[in-house]
């Protein structure tokens, strides 16, 4: 079947409009998608939370397809927390549901007039109705209520107490295989944008719709299926992921030579208790608690997502990341485990992105706000979050909106968005990417993590990753499955019937970043936002082989993208 | 006398280091000295609250001298609240005591180490100290200690507790001729970068000063002295001021051809209860209760200052304008004049930019923080601020930060600074100078309040009162003494013996504007920050002729400082 549904959904007058996504959007899915939806369709000054703002939502290119994790889903949309272009990618059951009932892509517009709203996706049509039955409820109450034990055919994407105050952290919550709203497209306030809509929850129920196999050349599509889940399920990656979660690089980077455990707001790069919240332990823990590891969405065979039980055998969360680890614990200073996944749990409960509100929080420790290792004081900021209260408000808000409310000029930020775990001045690579992504500080825009390599080679890897990253993100796949621009190339030409090779992968990759890029600066970005903030040049940290700073010359780092 | 000290203080190491203003700085003062100081001196990426940030503090070119309303201090600064270039100009009794003690700039840098320090500066020298007793004091206790009785020889300079907070919107009040802390450097918020410099105070005396007479040609300078005040006190707009103060405007602009009395968050341009504010109003409660006419400086003959006393006849407040009476009143629907007056004198008092907190109590009533017209609320508000609250700091950081908290997209502001009272849909001129100024939303920086006059024309106006109020600012005279180009290349020529004239006047006023301009291209701005926000385009008032928006297309909003 055809992938070609565009659905408009104006808040505004209620309006459903359905249109056939035009050819020039045929080979685009994901995040090339609504980069280029976003670039071609709103205004890049308009204010994100405007009514002539809108919310892009689209799975990859391969979604719906058997491809071992390409269930993913792209939110495109102006960020309130960084003011240019933003893409949150989810794991979770949304996306495959959406390819399987056609839908390449939906656009929210409008801001309701009439209070909170739902929309109803299923193989009957889009409806939009009346949601003040939901106002004010939190994700998993939500997810419970609508996904329910239709696990199979429901998917929800909701917006929980963050969004409805739209705050610049609020993520959207989607469900994942048990019916748990634990993954979030979060980064960049995506939940902001679609509470200022007035939209509370999608909800995808794909019953009855077909199973989206491509046309010509299924065969091929089906052998190469097989023989890429088996790459997959052989890469000694996945065994460690499959063990101990991202988690399991805790103890890898809490080490003296690598420093890239954030600790006291990113003043440290190794926590003395990190052995407390490392994935050794959570997985010991989980040996005794009956934990697991979990696949975020049906056909993936990777299952990195790591269930966390308490001492009782109660589900506590099943998202247990690296960077939510890093961020809400060390560099709050707070564990252990329990407390870690506790703060977690509450964050996908209220709808907020993990990364963000743990920079938040230290820089709130730095201002005073809250001792360090403060784990009470932390759910009670949580709460406060929830609450909607001023001073939750200030937290949910992010990073730099903390630091300005209290006069701290030391920010961990790029572009306005929170610093993730891995540590610019020592894997100075990922400071490369942070500075220079469209996305603000942003792992998962382009991992460099080598140590020694010359800044020259850094900054080809750190364009070869950011293309490869942005391919991956539009076709739609996780990046943990490493495909290689090869393997997406094969997919897409047998899935679609046309002849496509690596080369074109990264073509289509560097047109989604160059429209990423353009937005951002018809929004008013330059050079000087492709820096990183002063401290990561002047503070170092102590390493055995000297003092480490990111000392990258801005020259190189604006070849990423020019030459 | 040579006014040409540059007193340095480096706030990290104590250090106080004297140089003589370099030649090319000779015939720049006020503000042109301020901006060019900034440009030539600073990074314009850094944080403003930053060590590397600085804060330059200057009179006038004719500071010292008897010229009329010639006492006035510039402040200039990258903005906290704006990102960009900022200068704040004060009257009060400071500039003219710096000049005599030869000083042409002080410059404050660096960040104390040690806590809260003071800054005295008189005859014997410069001096910095431990003020840890002033810390957590508010102006009006603050100036009572350090002024005092010696109102004929000394000047303070203050931050109050929204300063400590290094809140966006914190003012530095200055001492006015009654000892009292009613005139503010308030726009942009100076009185944060003083505060993160950890400075709360700079007490000049100039006892034993000379007083600055000019050289050669003495007697004409004396001459025409004289000739100006003339002028001045024959101006019938003198009268007016000195009749009714800056609050006399209230009945005019809130009638409906006008509409300029900002209403319920700007969203109308007249209020029902705006006789309650007026200054008409006021000069009757004055009549009552012992009110006055003061001048905010030594020497000044205009005096528009409005003291303003309760129904007991105790002072409340010495500075009660028209800026601050729209925006705490009509635009929060608050009145009358007493409740106004208190908000005034609470602002003075915790050392905040009135303009700015009256927009940003408006969007929180917006929010629903609080009800329209609640002037208890809005006590309790400034109440709060002065505590440094998470709420108080929400609402001492300015409009846009209020708006982002609560995730309004309605926001008042441009570059991020809070709109004054003048209606730029009514007011189209007051609109370009807003849009085009490198000071953001500011009134000072350019008033042009000609109805019915072509767009090109109001192009040309906007760009001619911005060079003007760019050399009352630098050569540190009153706007209200409506010195012309003319009259300020006269006093120039006289006092430094030299060839110039209003040509040579509006030159150094472009080259003051161009190095703004440029501060802010460096600091990131872009045509796109020289934009009104869209509700101001979107949104009309309904005027008597039809319904009124601003509708200068950009180009031509361009052509202010592009042809």
């Amino acid at each position: 079947m055809d992938i070609d549904r565009i659905v408009r959904v104006d808040l505004s007058s209620g309006a459903i409009r359905e249109e056939q996504a035009p050819s020039r959007y045929e080979i685009l899915g994901g995040r090339a998608l609504t980069a280029q939806m976003l670039l071609d369709e709103t205004d890049a000054r308009v204010h994100p939370l405007a009514k002539d703002a809108k919310l892009f939502i689209a799975p990859g290119l391969l979604g719906g397809t058997a491809v071992t994790t390409s269930g993913r889903t792209s939110f495109g949309f102006k960020s309130p927390l960084t003011g240019g272009t933003k893409e949150a990618n989810v794991g979770g059951q949304l996306g495959h549901r959406l390819a399987r009932l056609g839908i390449k892509a939906i656009v929210l517009e409008g801001t309701s007039p009439d209070g909170w709203q739902r929309l109803d996706i299923d193989n009957d049509g889009v409806r939009l109705s009346d949601a003040s039955n939901l106002a004010g409820r939190s994700n998993y109450d939500l997810h419970r209520e609508l996904v329910g034990e239709a696990l199979n055919t429901r998917a929800a994407a909701t917006i929980g107490p963050a969004g409805e105050h739209r705050l610049s952290s609020a993520s959207v919550a989607v469900t994942d295989p048990e019916g748990r709203p634990t993954r979030h497209a979060a980064r960049g306030g995506p939940g902001a944008v679609m509470g200022a809509k007035g939209l509370k929850a999608i909800v995808v129920d794909d019953d009855g719709a077909p199973r989206v196999v491509p046309g010509e050349k299924k065969d091929e599509f089906r052998k190469e299926v097989t023989k890429f889940s088996k790459v997959v399920l052989e890469d000694p990656r996945t065994h460690n992921l499959n063990k101990t979660g991202t988690a399991g690089v805790v103890k890898f980077v809490n080490r003296d030579n690598v420093q890239s455990m954030p600790t006291r707001n990113h003043r440290h790069g190794t926590w003395s208790l990190a052995d407390t919240i490392s994935g050794q332990e959570i997985d010991r823990l989980g040996q005794e608690r009956g934990g697991k590891m979990l696949p975020c969405m049906a056909g993936c065979v990777i299952k990195c997502a790591i269930l966390f039980n308490d001492e009782h055998g109660q589900h506590v969360t099943s998202a247990l990341e690296f960077e939510t680890i890093a961020l809400l614990g060390s560099n709050c200073e707070i564990g252990p485990a329990d407390a870690v996944a506790e703060l977690d749990r509450m964050c996908d409960d209220i709808g907020l992105d993990t990364i963000e509100v743990g920079n938040a929080m230290g820089v709130a420790m730095e201002a005073g706000v809250l001792p360090w290792g403060d784990f009470e004081g932390a759910k009670r900021l949580l709460e406060e979050v929830r609450e909607g209260t001023p001073l939750g408000r200030i937290i949910g808000n992010g990073t730099a909106h903390v630091a300005r409310t209290y006069g701290i000029d030391r920010v961990p930020v790029v572009k306005g968005q929170g610093l993730p775990a891995w540590e610019p001045r020592t894997l100075k690579g990922m400071g490369i990417t942070y500075s220079t992504s469209p996305q603000g500080a942003d792992h998962t825009a382009g991992m460099v993590t080598a140590r020694g390599a010359t800044a020259d080679t850094l900054v080809k890897q750190s364009r070869h990753e950011q293309l490869v990253m942005m391919a991956i993100d539009s076709v739609g796949v996780c990046q943990f499955s490493n495909a290689l621009p090869g393997d997406m190339a094969t997919f897409v030409a047998n899935r679609f019937g046309i002849d496509y090779d690596d080369g074109k992968v990264l073509e289509m990759a560097r047109s989604g970043i160059d429209a990423e890029r353009e937005f951002n600066r018809r929004a008013g970005f330059d050079k000087g936002d492709d820096r990183l903030p002063a401290w990561l040049l002047d503070e170092p940290l102590e390493l055995p082989d000297g003092p480490g700073t990111f000392d990258i010359d801005d020259a190189l780092v604006d070849a990423v993208w020019s030459s």
